[in-house]
């Protein structure tokens, strides 16, 4: 077979160029969050191609270290959909988690998303548990990472005696995190309610709920 | 391997906690109906977060008879994303049936979901037919369900001497509902071309376009 | 437009059925579960299609009341893809749970599927907490149901004077079911991971692994 | 900002090769169909990507026109995923129809896909039913095409004085063939309960099934 | 088992058509896209359905041969849902290309999409490249396709002696398309970029950026 | 409401959990890749439960610096599900890619995956190009991280004078990785097909094909 080439002049190229842009108008490979606009469940709306620059795809918050002065000596850096423009209808999202030692990432699960928590600093002991109530737990070490299926409750703790970092990655621009603390004890759950259905002592609860901040 | 606990203080508590929250903001675990914004592939447009109340979750329409005296002697009630505001986006809604002795659920089929007929009360023959023409029958009891895939033609009917009760379930929030004879004979699809297409006799489509109300 | 029709022969017809049935072999309208065959994490390999039967889609278990002589007086029949092969890969279940006055659906929570929780009979009280901490609780009579999102906390209670019925449809039919109390107290999770994950006391989580069968 | 360039050697050039591949093995960018392995709800097995060549991707059968001395006076070749290996998993599939004047694709539907119905030649008139019973119906000639949503009744005819040649494009490899015919009357589906679900006239029903070679 | 069947009057059945009509209020079968409205990952917003009618369904441009007085002899219309309204949200496609004697369709790639590439007119050599490097090259005749995985760079080409017209089928309605040459050369992506992760030659780069019509 | 709270024994709560248990067999929450067993379009077959340890679900390969010493100056190593068996069908997987100071990660795409890059040391150069051909590049510092949206070409470079090390994640456990260079250059691809398609100069590929091992 012979194929002919033959060498383009740039006015016919330009001609042909100024074709496929014309015919391809709207091209949506993305979708950054126009966060004024409506959203439905596949996200925030679009904000206009031609406002759109490298900027709405680039985050520097995962860079600095949260604070870690707080009970739990842990400081959580969400950059999900809502933080960064450009992860808008992407399927993807990371946050940062910097534990103190004995610090800890509390009982949570995200609704949304599968994870890996993948240890850049420190030593970090993690598992999972799984709907046959097997608890999947190891002890992790720089470089290393645990994969946690979508939506089964999580923990981690640092385990070592420095500092530790630990850099998430979930399966959805928009994860969900739920937290079992806050959940039960930060809000008005009333006490009977949540005794009734957990068989927690209700003096336990009361006593979490003053912690956490809940009433009822 | 040894955690520290200490005993977090109010405060201290509810400084982190609202660190949490700020960090976390519009997180959508949902996206509750907004009839009056803009509707897209994925579903209606979101309810302001803040405007969410568990009445936008609950619908009572389920616990009401529908009127039977009609024809078909059914009454059908569905609860889609278009009446329950809270089934938005989430891949799943139910419908009620009431059938009279001899009532029918007449053939249809739901382009965009599969189902699981429940039977509540009475005896109900259910069926569907499969790509392959396959016909797939069966008489269902109080407590018994039959699984209708997605996009294939079914029907019910009561084959019982008292009155029937089902309930719907639906692999989508919107699972659209295309009933034969309305799609046939309730509108002005042409006699001529539904005879060629399907061949059946001109004077029973005109006949039955007379029952269903169409023309043409 | 003239449209020509002609009476089709027995023979023809049939000739022209037979063109049809060949070209399209192995339409696959549904993958009925044949468990002894490899699973793929779009669940169960397919049965052979030549074996299917309309007793694969039908499932008579949701008809009978459960044992409800335990301590949280429920007893909860599922109906997924493991026990209803015709479910497979059609995205949707059922479940039926009995409970007696005072009888609990425990705190759990469905990693892959939004559930609607309908009441057949009696009342119950249910709700779910949502990843703000927000706690939308409602009272739901016979014929009434509350949407369930994805992956949240949710419980139910029957607060009648009687018992009650529901049934719950999921968008999967493989939701997953994580309930609180055995995740955290029926397994060998150790007490000291819990305690500083969760901030819940030792003794008391100590007390729950003996009542939950746990250990650690 | 300078960027250092180094002209590679073969030698390394070549470790840097292994080096990713060796990594990468087994990058499943396609999975061409193993019709003896067993199926999922997600398509067919996958062949050894050992033993997949250029052939899996090609299909010559719609180069062919199909017989169309029957009745419907329509020869219908599809290529979806159970006639090309290479179409397995990738969401898209083709059928090509040829009709003689007067010519019909019968009123069917596709479960599982939407469809682009391009004219190559000819006339055709082709419409849809919606779920709302509106009916939606062009004349098309060569070049044209019609969208018809998933799940949705749908036909073509003949309306030219010439051959007509169209090719159908479907959202799915699989997208199922519902043809209203053959699911009424090719089969065993009982009369009376096709009369009752329709209420077509049972000396109707009977006189079709004896076209279409169905019974009861 | 006996059904009653009975003859319904014309006043009942309007009664019960209409009762299934206002349960049924905004089914969405399908979102005919409103190109004023916002947009999101899914798609555009809906047209009100009020507004459809069947033109935003129907598309001709596909009729018409392009010109193909370009250097690359080639000519492509596309058919996505930037131009056809009616395939909003249906994941389905298509375009046309005209291809002189040895005129191309020059390497690119779909990120949204799979592709079938038929051959209408002439004979055209085609293929693409996987991740594993393997290169899959075959030579079609008309009424020949060939299978191109989603996201893998291909091509076509001319091999025939007499002009050549090709079919693409997408599996989105928005596949996207980047053409290698326009995404290194057309803009202004700098040279010693180009360079540094390509090993192009900076003087073969700026001969190529000069034709089409880039810069840096 | 008063709900009533009984405190269980130890025997009526381990009958209880066994119901549960019992029913819900097979609760599939992952599908640990059996690597020996038949793949799917959805992936590998799942590994037998009984059989699953939370090594399945840890990867330490990321924690070791790749060998750079190769004319790219950069080590890449994937963590996707075919060196993870619990990444399989979750929807995410990771890399890590070491550069030397003027080390590329030369230009490539990931047919099946967004991706997220983030730097952990060093300075680095990243872009990407899309279908309209705008260009997008950053130079990102430590804890930065950009966007780079499914299925578009992209590359990073070492803008630093010292190592860097960037993680990437992707939005599928097998995004696929194209490199152009090996793409064009590192088989058989013929050459005068790839000067047709591209424009390159025959002598220019000749030369990259004798460097990346390629012929033809």
């Amino acid at each position: 077979m012979k194929i002919m080439i033959s060498q383009p002049s740039v006015t016919l190229l330009i001609f042909y160029l100024l074709f496929i842009t014309l015919s391809n108008a709207n091209v949506q490979d993305f979708c950054v969050a126009d966060y004024k606009a409506p959203e439905s469940p596949a996200g925030y709306s679009c904000k206009e191609l031609g406002k759109v620059t490298v900027d709405d795809f680039v985050f520097s918050g995962l860079g600095v270290a949260a604070n870690i002065s707080n009970p739990f000596k842990v400081g959580i850096t969400p950059a999900f959909s809502s933080q960064v423009p450009g992860l808008n209808g992407l399927g993807i999202s990371l946050a940062r988690a910097d534990l103190a030692p004995g610090g800890v990432v509390p009982l949570h699960s995200h609704r949304g998303a599968s994870e890996v928590l993948l240890v850049a600093e420190g030593t970090v002991t993690a598992g999972f548990v799984s709907s046959n109530n097997n608890i999947y737990i190891t002890t992790l070490n720089k470089g290393d990472f645990i994969v946690l299926p979508q939506g089964l409750l999580h923990f981690s703790v640092n385990s070592g005696h420095s500092k530790a970092l630990v850099f998430a990655s979930f399966s959805s621009e928009n994860p969900g995190v739920q937290i079992l603390d806050n959940s039960l004890f930060g809000n008005n759950f009333p006490t009977e309610l949540i005794s009734a259905t957990t068989f927690l002592d209700p003096a336990e609860i009361k006593k979490l709920k003053g912690l956490f901040g809940g009433s009822g």
